[in-house]
């Protein structure tokens, strides 16, 4: 039964077939995001838990909605947050990831992306621009602000628009081509950028006519690499959404972090979190000026990559990420070839050139985890205490979620 | 003596500055390019001696320039370059480098590239499109034709006037990034035609609104992943001849195909072609439906871009290919790392990512050739005895020119 369910569960996330059809606000399309709510990354903490960079981001998302209206007092607006006035939920739950502190608030645009082959959706909020600082990142200052709204006001609505009069973007064939073009989709997104921003032209020469500064506003802010990952990230939540609550399953659809723990869900599992400490940091390249004692937790669910296939188990289509995040070739075709062994089976499409055009090693089993001992590796980026992104790395995942998981899935389904 | 002019024609070649400043019509441009001329790939023969689908692309040509008054009589058409009516002249002595039979007549439009370190110029025409059956190939009947006038009437004058706009579009560092995203330059240019795109968009969004059919048109050729060659071949052609007539050099500037023989130049040697046998082929992948019986020799001169390092001399940045012409992961980095054993630097900022960001092996010193019996590799399309292109592989090339170079260099400079 479980060999059948992980099929299963394999087979949607490999059917899936996202396609970005809108750009809109989140209060608009996001289900359960009320204008009082505020939606992070991990799984749901007691208020009092969060802290440092995710508990700034979570008060200037609030601030930056309007829910403060004492302003960025940080007792004051804390307590709001812990009254209740301002509503805190997981990201997760309500069909969005979170990139770092992941914060969003009902006027924030998001990625609409629908996938075809089963019907859900999935979201994701925009990159905030090249700054370092920046709201997911624990920053939230004027200039933050600024570019909030820059992105609600000028860049999303005309990006909705011509993906709208595109009739939506198919990502799969961005994201297969991408995989042949240095992205592993996570930490380098270079390639579908690109290939993304060559499908949006066509639309952008029809709206230059209305709009001209806008247009070239827009040209400007898809020439960041890191653009694409919002749209990798929705488009691995309404695949890994599309496994979940397969009875039976042990494949792993969520994998998240807050800055107190890493925590994972199981398909046939329900919505339990397996909840575990922080992951350790293996490779690690920080920006220059910044040491290990600089780095911070502040939440992440972009390892949504991870969870379908990508990032760290694609990462031998990603050479030139040693140059951003450390390590070397031989290291991380060591590291891909072992996830392999923790999945249950191939990517049929997403492919990787050097391992022979071999699929991605797809659908974490936890059992396989629990038995090689071998922890599912995630590229990430790394953020500092004082706030903003200083460097990137790979996280190596504790082993104790995946434990508790299998033993969970032993009790409910047998051995 | 040999090595500092071999030091300074490592130095000419790493510090070019390709910059691509205009299209035009060739005779407005290349240097001795009269309205009866044609140029055609490989160190010239006596007319006779061409035969397939060089002699095939030759005439046709002379008939699209209107060279050939009578049509594209085979016997007729070949008596007037036989009696001189016709100019035919090597590619490589006008600042052209021709892939395949490589053609140029005056009418048709060429990319010019003006390498800003050393002021001279590099030329190439066009890539007539994604259909297999192209003049360059061999091929001249109705469509070959309608392509052709489609590149010189709509096409061409349209780049052109976009990159005039953008004050020239620098090519180096277009180049340095496609190497990080799967290219090699020569017989994969994917990321190479997307970051020009690019750079292109906007010129585009302004030249819309005068011609905005023609601005779709031109898109949609820019979706050729093979589009960007042509520019990687007259950025390498602007390149190598910066490096080109150093006293002492023993320093390859030129390799070249034609229907009979590959031959090379040398930096100290004049202009003077060595010539040998043509390459063996080693990995190839063919179309379905084709064998090797069906595989000609057609002539070629891409192989400039291994010349300044590029194509099978990058091979290993470019896991991708693979699937287009053969061979393995693992014997592509063997062959990419065997040629640091013949060439007499390292390119400081185009880069492999696999070989942990090392630079490509950069300058064939044909004394190295010679000690090692490695000979140069070369990413090469695959033309059929029918004409049209019939698959993709890779060439040896034949050791025989690189030890009559070496013979000629040591007569001239000692050893």
């Amino acid at each position: 039964m479980v060999t059948d369910a992980n099929a299963q569960a394999l087979q949607r996330i490999c059917d899936a077939e996202p396609v970005l059809v809108d750009v809109r606000p989140a209060g608009e399309v996001v289900p359960g995001l009320t204008p009082d709510t505020v939606l992070t990354s991990g799984a749901p903490l007691p208020w009092g838990e969060y802290h440092g960079g995710q508990r700034r981001a979570i008060l200037g998302a609030a601030e930056f909605e309007g829910l403060v209206p004492g302003g960025l007092d940080a007792e004051a607006a804390g307590a709001r947050v812990a009254d209740g006035a301002v509503r805190l939920r997981a990201c997760h739950d309500h069909g969005c990831v979170g990139s770092v502190a992941g914060v969003y608030t009902a006027s924030m645009p998001v990625f609409v992306v629908e996938n075809r082959a089963a019907g859900n959706r999935g979201f994701c909020n925009l990159f905030e621009g090249a700054s370092p600082r920046r709201l997911n990142y624990g920053v939230y200052d004027a200039e933050v602000r600024g570019n909030l709204e820059i992105l609600r006001d000028a860049i999303a609505p005309l990006l909705g628009e011509a993906v709208r009069a595109l009739g939506g973007v198919p990502l799969r064939p961005i994201m297969r081509r991408a995989l042949h073009m240095g992205d592993e989709l996570h930490s380098r997104n270079t390639a579908a950028t690109l290939l993304f921003t060559r499908e949006l032209f066509p639309a952008l020469l029809d709206l230059t006519a209305r709009r001209p500064a806008d247009t070239r506003r827009l040209l400007d802010y898809l020439r960041a690499d890191y653009f694409f990952l919002r749209l990798s990230m929705a488009a691995a939540k309404a695949t890994a959404d599309a496994a979940h609550g397969i009875p039976g399953s042990s494949v792993v659809t969520a994998m998240t972090l807050s800055c107190r723990e890493f925590a994972i869900r199981v398909s046939g599992l329900g919505d339990e979190w397996f909840r575990g400490p922080l992951p350790d940091v293996g490779a690690m390249k920080l920006f220059p000026g910044f040491g290990p004692a600089d780095v911070e937790f502040m939440g992440g669910e972009s390892c949504i990559a991870e969870t379908v296939g990508l990032g760290g188990f694609a990462q031998a289509a990603a050479f030139p990420l040693q140059e951003y995040q450390g390590g070397t070739s031989e290291r991380m075709v060591e590291a891909n070839r072992a996830m392999y062994a923790i999945t249950v089976g191939e990517h049929p499409e997403f492919r990787i050139p050097y391992l022979g055009f071999r699929g991605t090693p797809t659908g974490i089993d936890v059992h396989r985890v629990v038995a090689t001992g071998i922890a599912p590796v995630i590229d990430a980026g790394v953020a500092g205490r004082d706030g903003g992104q200083i460097g990137a790395g790979v996280l190596s995942t504790p082993l104790a979620c995946f434990a508790q998981a299998a033993a969970a899935h032993r009790r409910r389904y047998g051995s």
